[in-house]
């Protein structure tokens, strides 16, 4: 069943999109123009080694591929997304937090070897990027950002039409930012950043806790909730939602006079919010020199990653097909 | 004598490098390999319209061509850089604050029809960023950035090989940047952003100033003597050094987040102090996650910017000569 295309200069077969999350799994079958045959996911939480994690993938591609409506589908490739530093070169998963703190992790050499089928790997948020650049919210801007906000902060960067990665694939980890109003101290291993430490949900729900004392509710709520309370005219809530505004507005600023980004696509949990994104907007119009950097939220939302894994695995069998063509 | 080569494959002649300061104009003649084969400058303070200062160079380029020791020997090709928001895609310097002002100039087009050449044009900044990356600090390091800390600060950042010019060619102007110890009010047009206002000529003047109280002695020297001071033990001047050198600590790790360079290489007449470099380089040792961003001094000094207008002629000669080859 998963067996190598026959050389075309198109290639003509489905690809597996993988997304490999702290606590999820989530796997589609699609087409090499991006149309979603299939999906399956699961949880990662009792599986965190590299051999279960490749066992659960294959389990969901085989499942997938059985339910394909085509006789004998051809897989082509394999693109899987990781949480983590991970460089696409080698693809190799340098080191993680989460699946309890893979190193070095030959994900790609897995992928290959479980599946006979050429792989290719890549961090979460970049992975991200490529989404929203093929078929998201920056389709066809070559100079943009894909900024994640939830537990923690990341940026996917464009720049001449390519993601950056950076000497040690660490490019993009702006949630060590320092900006005005966050902490001076430089941050430990596994410690979070100075920007993600107040803008990141843990940040944001103690600048609630702060902002309205000791009420034992007001703790149950997450970022986007207090954010949303703050649109209804909760006066504590818009001191949460104008602050962090203001944070993200100097985050976006300060990447933007590097890149000139034309554009910010903000994902993640807490980055999807419509009143933190319109709030950081209003900010925005001061910093007019020398461009003003524009706000827009991830349209593909929560299957930005996958659509990237899509695009990744759909250029590595075009790259696959094309070496053996010219090998011939 | 300003004919266009015969079509070759290497192109065999001589390249002109133009580097436009707000002050000085510098030309040098050179081979494509780099070797500078004259050198011709003059001021601009008195000649500050785009059609003056073109004619500067015709004169420069000229004057050199007739000593150049070949019997005839052939330009391929002018690149130039200038002090500005400058597209090298259409040729235009967009605006400068300095030569009272330019705005829009169709610089490439003006220096094609002057020599009969191929031209381009390019910010002076990430000319000098060129520069490094052929033949200095940064030679074959394909992700790095060129800082210039002098009256103003900015900064020419190459990915995966490359320049970053962004969507509107404004990339790399950090002298924006909003860190700890800055203002956090948003730069006027005109105005000097958050960081250069403190670490900027004016802004470690004003610092000394502070340091010093009301020294007359003081105010006359600049900041380089200052951190030579530091250097020799002056209480003062190490208040000043270590302020600095925590600014454009902050400056160089936000860099290195968006980006992961594996090398700042630092330019322009504050950047090139090696007592700034080296107190910046011990506070850059704190900031080890997610990696620690390594400073040198640039190798070509002054000569940056004319080496990388060299190199930006002599690919502008290829590429010229290359699409008529297909052509024919």
């Amino acid at each position: 069943m998963n067996s190598v295309v026959p050389v075309k200069n198109k290639p003509n077969g489905i690809v597996a999109a993988v997304d490999i999350g702290g606590s999820n799994l989530r796997v589609a079958l699609a087409d090499v123009e991006g149309t979603i045959l299939g999906r399956w996911n699961t949880s990662t939480k009792a599986t965190s080694s590299p051999e279960m994690v490749v066992a659960q993938i294959e389990q969901g591609i085989n499942c997938l591929l059985a339910q394909s409506s085509g006789a004998h589908p051809s897989l082509l490739a394999v693109a899987a997304g990781a949480p983590g530093v991970t460089d696409p070169r080698t693809g190799v998963v340098l080191a993680t937090s989460y699946l309890r703190g893979w190193k070095n992790v030959p994900l790609r050499q897995l992928l290959e070897s479980t599946f006979g089928v050429p792989a290719a790997v890549e961090n979460d948020v970049r992975m991200a990027a490529l989404g929203e650049h093929w078929m998201g919210a920056a389709r066809g801007v070559d100079d943009f950002v894909f900024l994640a906000i939830g537990t923690g902060i990341a940026a996917g960067a464009f720049a001449n039409g390519r993601l950056i990665h950076g000497a040690n694939s660490t490019a993009g980890e702006v949630g060590y930012m320092f900006i005005p109003l966050t902490t001076q101290k430089p941050a430990g291993l596994g410690e979070p950043g100075a920007l993600e430490s107040v803008l990141g949900g843990e940040g944001i729900r103690r600048q609630w806790s702060n902002a309205r004392g000791h009420d034992a509710k007001a703790e149950s709520l997450t970022a986007t909730e207090i954010f949303a309370q703050a649109a209804n005219g909760d006066r504590a809530a818009k001191t949460v939602l104008d602050h962090s505004a203001q944070l993200l507005a100097y985050a976006v600023y300060n990447i933007s006079l590097v890149l000139n980004s034309a554009l910010f696509v903000l994902g993640g949990g807490i980055g999807v919010s419509i009143p933190l994104c319109e709030a950081t907007s209003r900010v925005l119009e001061q910093y007019t020199v020398p461009s003003r950097p524009q706000l827009v939220i991830s349209s593909l939302g929560t299957d930005a990653q996958l659509m990237g894994a899509v695009r990744l695995a759909a250029t590595t069998a075009e790259r696959f097909i094309g070496s053996r063509v010219r090998s011939l």
